[in-house]
């Protein structure tokens, strides 16, 4: 059985990377077929020809006007799926038509839902509006994962390997030191860890970026959203600064680090990443600096974790791993994904009477 | 079940392939040795050693005078697939033997036999004796196929395909356009689909080719024997030319475009591709163009069928393909092909009483 | 059924390669991770942490004294595998440990015992002293092979291959030509094949390692102790000479071919290799001139066997071999490994009454 969820809203791609080209993604096994109508609309169908199931998105397929060519027999489909032409003949069959995904653009994402359309409610889609907001400047990108998703989970829910595969970046030696402490709301499906350290050395992403060196007050909470979305609240202070009781912190940086973790397939995953920041908006060279620094340490993590699926496929089954307390939101959020995939149905969850 | 049919005759190679040097193709999963005697007859084996498997067409195996000397310990057969040497001993077993397979040539393609070879009846292989006449100039290649051989058969029997795949080479709109006529004829074992366009655009393939220019009457007939020989009859005119009442058709260009389709596994084919002129029959840069306009051709093909089955590979077992007139040819080669195969006993289709 | 015996001696490396670097290889199946201590112990451990996989040999995985730090969260262990240090707690879970594999240094080798620790018994492992001896000189290398240890058995045992795979290196028409004696000791679990040519032609190999030329005096005494050590004692010496009684034997020249077969998967096998001499002791171009020739000997058995196993990947269930004399030997050594294995359970070998 799977152990992706269905019946769930996923990142797609950024809105910019979708336009008058034809463009497709796989998510969750499924090859979809993006582009934007004349009046800017996203469309999201399958990826594959009624016919003879060639790629609508492979050249020679073309886009013409609202309508996608298939470059094998010429089948056409209007942006609503439906095919209205086929090549011979002027009757075109009336069950001719792609499947449609719902798709929704929201805060530079789109979203997708994999699953039965009739169970997509756009208002389940989580949110990170600082990714597209006044206040806030956010650099991102992609990259390919050769792994199956739960890694990626694994390891973004327990950041004590930043100090181990990122230092010299991003981890110093207060990350693995510091106890976490964690939270799971199985109602709003949100998996909560907090790390706060009072006085923790300031590693290089952050003392170039904000300007502040030495001894630092740097608070990581993290908020996922299973099974897509992964906030990092991440707030840098001098060391005794504390958010005013009206919620205003003006002696601090705030950097939202936000990932959306997308099954390409059962072992493969998109990678997305962005740092969005509520300083040095219009530094260029923080940007810059950002993106190069960020990309560099999720290239660090697709490493390690395209050797851990590589050491998954050859070890013997039923290989138990060992868990301690870093633990703990990791395999909170492994259970809710274990539920969502069917594996634990949520029903069954609950002991009978 | 294998979907390749078996005792049937297939072409392995252009007669010109097979001479004093090993030569091994698989056909049909089978690794097969060709080499010519020192008489010039050709001989087809099995291509492994009965000793330790070694592929006789590898070096250090190589041809003395009419045998063949195995690479790894120098088990010797002749022409007949008998061993007649092995090492350290002088008594040779006599189950030591290459498997044997009846071979043809004609028309200058060499044809296997693969299956029992007892019911191998070179009677029944088709002819195209155009490729090897007088009166015919014929350029000729092949190109390998990462793809079922039913992916070419779809593609070659309907030929709408030209309009978008091969748009600027043999493709025009009327291609498209104009509806097809089918005829089966089971007793024969041949699929016939015609398509006669009375007015049409010249495509830059027959305009360079005839030297005709403007509007054309261009018709195609297909004449498919199953498994392997594919021909199509292709007759370019001037508008309102027909041949005459007595066969005789002076004012036309004729070319017999020839596919033979071969499979070389479950998921992999040789295409092996023919071009036969009765016009322009020393013109060298005719051949020339011709030979280089149908290989693009064929890799347009190939790089579509290649992705269909990347794409088979990965979508969810039961997907059903929608059909169309255009089809009509299609689906008859496919139900000849499954009842060779096996999949639909010929006996079972026609209905007790 | 894997087609390795286990509860094994297997040589992993050289004693060379083990030094304060973190070494790793798959012996069997299993990733070992391999160490010196500061001591100059050699240590053998699962690669892979017990946390969440990572391969403890791979950067930034580091030796830090006489421990492992794992790159990924920073679990560390000691040089008996047990962990010493997790991240965010000092409580260490006391199963958290590495499992260990004996390990012996001998005769310049690195033994594992491969199975259940505690049937291993050093004293069964096989010795080839002169490979660390005064008196002789080795050289020595490892190739990589891309087929299962089987295909490598049958190709040491049967050395009739030398004259046709091997012509022009170590391969003259004496040696397919020459029957062989083989014996077989079961209770010591060792195959002999010999092979003594009074009068044979001199290969390049042996003409300018020994200066020998013209017609020599070759035995080739095969003690091949499954599953692991090969060793192939030859003699080279003038027609006519023969040992004095008292096993002295000036006249001739001794190279002890030695070969460790082990598997590093079910079809893939590290093919350790080397030749030591009792002359030309401190000739460095004898030793360059023997390590090139005997690399590109093994360099052609590994092409030809990687072929092997690639016809084998490809055939039909149920294939059969033909065997003839030649091949005593290595049906011999296939029985043992057989039994090795569990195929056929060594007291149900015995008829029961």
């Amino acid at each position: 059985m799977s152990s992706i969820p269905r019946d769930q809203w996923y990142v797609a791609a950024y809105t910019a990377e979708i336009g008058r080209e034809l463009f497709s993604r796989t998510i969750c096994g499924d090859p979809i077929l993006f582009w934007r109508t004349e009046a800017g609309e996203i469309t999201a169908h399958a990826d594959r020809c009624v016919h003879r199931r060639f790629p609508l998105s492979r050249a020679p397929s073309r886009l013409v006007g609202d309508t996608v060519v298939c470059g094998y027999h010429g089948f056409t489909y209007g942006a609503d799926g439906r095919c209205v032409a086929v090549p011979g003949q002027t009757r075109v069959p009336r069950t001719a038509r792609l499947a449609q995904y719902p798709v929704v653009e929201q805060d530079s994402l789109v979203w997708v839902w994999i699953g039965d359309p009739a169970l997509a409610d756009p208002g389940r889609i989580p949110r990170a509006s600082y990714l597209d907001s006044p206040g806030w400047t956010t650099v991102r990108g992609m990259e390919p994962l050769a792994a199956r998703y739960s890694l990626l989970v694994d390891n973004l829910l327990d950041l004590s390997h930043e100090t181990y595969l990122h230092g010299g970046y991003i981890g110093t030696p207060e990350v693995a030191a510091t106890p976490i402490s964690t939270e799971v709301d199985d109602d709003a499906g949100i998996v909560y860890v907090s790390r706060h350290m009072a006085d923790a050395e300031c590693p290089p992403f952050y003392e170039r970026s904000t300007g502040l060196s030495g001894r630092i007050s740097r608070w990581q909470d993290i908020e996922y959203t299973p099974p897509c979305l992964y906030k990092l609240h991440s707030r840098i202070a001098p060391v005794g600064s504390v958010p005013d009781p009206d919620g205003s912190d003006p002696d601090a940086f705030h950097v939202e680090v936000v990932y959306a973790i997308t099954p390409e397939t059962e072992h493969s995953t998109h990678d997305f990443w962005l740092v969005a920041r509520d300083f040095a908006l219009d530094d260029e060279d923080v940007s810059a600096f950002l993106a190069e620094q960020n990309r560099t340490v999720v290239l660090q993590d697709v490493a390690a974790l395209d050797v851990l699926e590589q050491v998954i496929a050859t070890e013997p089954p039923g290989y138990q791993e060992l868990s301690v307390n870093i633990d703990t939101g990791g395999l909170a959020a492994r259970r809710m994904l274990a539920r969502m995939a069917g594996a634990v149905p949520a029903e069954r969850a609950v002991p009978a009477r």
